[in-house]
């Protein structure tokens, strides 16, 4: 798990690395493909690249260098129904909270690839470390939390890049998940991973494709002050 | 702001793309090499950079399609002495937070690239969207501030990959940078982002060169369950 896929390119380069035009249209498309999976192949996950692709998920930013993130690995099967078990329940319930229309394409949409992805990760944020000695989160505790945010997100592109898929299922209670998984009390959930070998591929959102929601142009979230 | 640099790329290939080991080696060393950067050079920054950066940040992951992100570009320059002061009373406070020892250490960290980087962008989380009808966020509303820090990354990842360095600052108080920004009221601030030509590229975090605090094994974040 030290061993971090090609630490030998950093070693070997003298200066900082220039990226290219090509480069960057390679990562538009990566950002432009990175899907929220749902639809996961019953094909086994290495340990060891889910390990790596944490490793890569460490290289991102944290406030303070606090590095909070913390990622619990799924495998006791009844762990696993038990979260099942929890997702079902708040997305009853959420399912109440739609109007009849919505409600039927929401129970349509497959929001969990929780029965299919061989590999499970839940991800927590450790409000208590004393990694980082409080710079920068004195007056916003919560930048620990968008610190873990983002590092999921790093472990999503690097999966991405690897041909893997990844699915954030966030319908679930974080009291009763950090119960199941029996962490630390001051672990805050962040959220709950489903990774693996999507079914397909595709550049549109399943909510778009789906007739749920469809993305806004970029111009409506700017303002100037 | 609609134009984003290069969906002709998108448009004109036929599959999914596929990412090889030359492109996961150069994302290794984006990931590696994306500094938070506290030290800018004075040159101007075009507008229309920053709203490229932007389009390409709104190409990130959002909690049921709610692209709850809101960029505000601070531009004048009471409003940006308004936050730097801000700054500076946070900063104050933080200070006497640390012991004798670290507060100097503490002091002697240039925290803030507000002085020198030519663009400024306060980012926000719309709480009260109504895109994305509430999917997903009904047990975790929290998760439309994910989907908010996850851009900024975006927004990181892309500037890097241009050359330009990004400083996220989060020594202030939310409730005063929304109220000098006149935002909405249910808008949650997420961070302040100075945003420019870095003055050096660095591969080590600031805070460890400097002696605050160094990263640790990856090994230690993971629980098995």
């Amino acid at each position: 798990m030290d061993r971090v896929g090609n630490v030998s390119v950093a070693e070997r380069r003298e200066g900082p690395p220039e990226f290219d035009a090509a480069f960057r249209e390679r990562l538009y498309d990566l950002l432009k493909w990175r899907r929220d999976v749902r639809r996961f192949k019953r094909l086994a996950l290495p340990l060891e690249t889910v390990e790596r692709l944490i490793s890569i998920a460490c290289l991102s930013p944290s406030v303070g260098l606090s590095e909070p993130w913390r990622f619990v690995l799924v495998e006791d099967a009844s762990r696993r129904a038990a979260i099942r078990a929890c997702f079902e329940a708040c997305n009853r319930e959420a399912l109440e909270m739609q109007t009849p229309d919505r409600a039927a394409l929401y129970a349509r949409l497959k929001l969990a690839g929780l029965d299919d992805a061989p590999c499970q990760i839940a991800v927590f944020s450790d409000r208590s470390t004393a990694q980082g000695k409080g710079l920068g989160r004195l007056t916003m505790p919560e930048t620990l939390d968008y610190s873990v945010a983002i590092a999921v997100h790093t472990f999503w592109l690097a999966a991405r890049a690897e041909g893997l898929g990844v699915g954030w299922v966030s319908i679930l209670d974080p009291a009763r998940i950090a119960s199941i998984l029996d962490v630390p009390r001051d672990w805050v959930f962040i959220g709950h991973l489903c990774v693996g070998h999507p079914v397909k591929e595709d550049d549109t959102p399943a909510l778009e494709r789906e007739g749920w929601e469809h993305r806004h142009a970029p111009k409506g979230v700017v303002l100037y002050r």
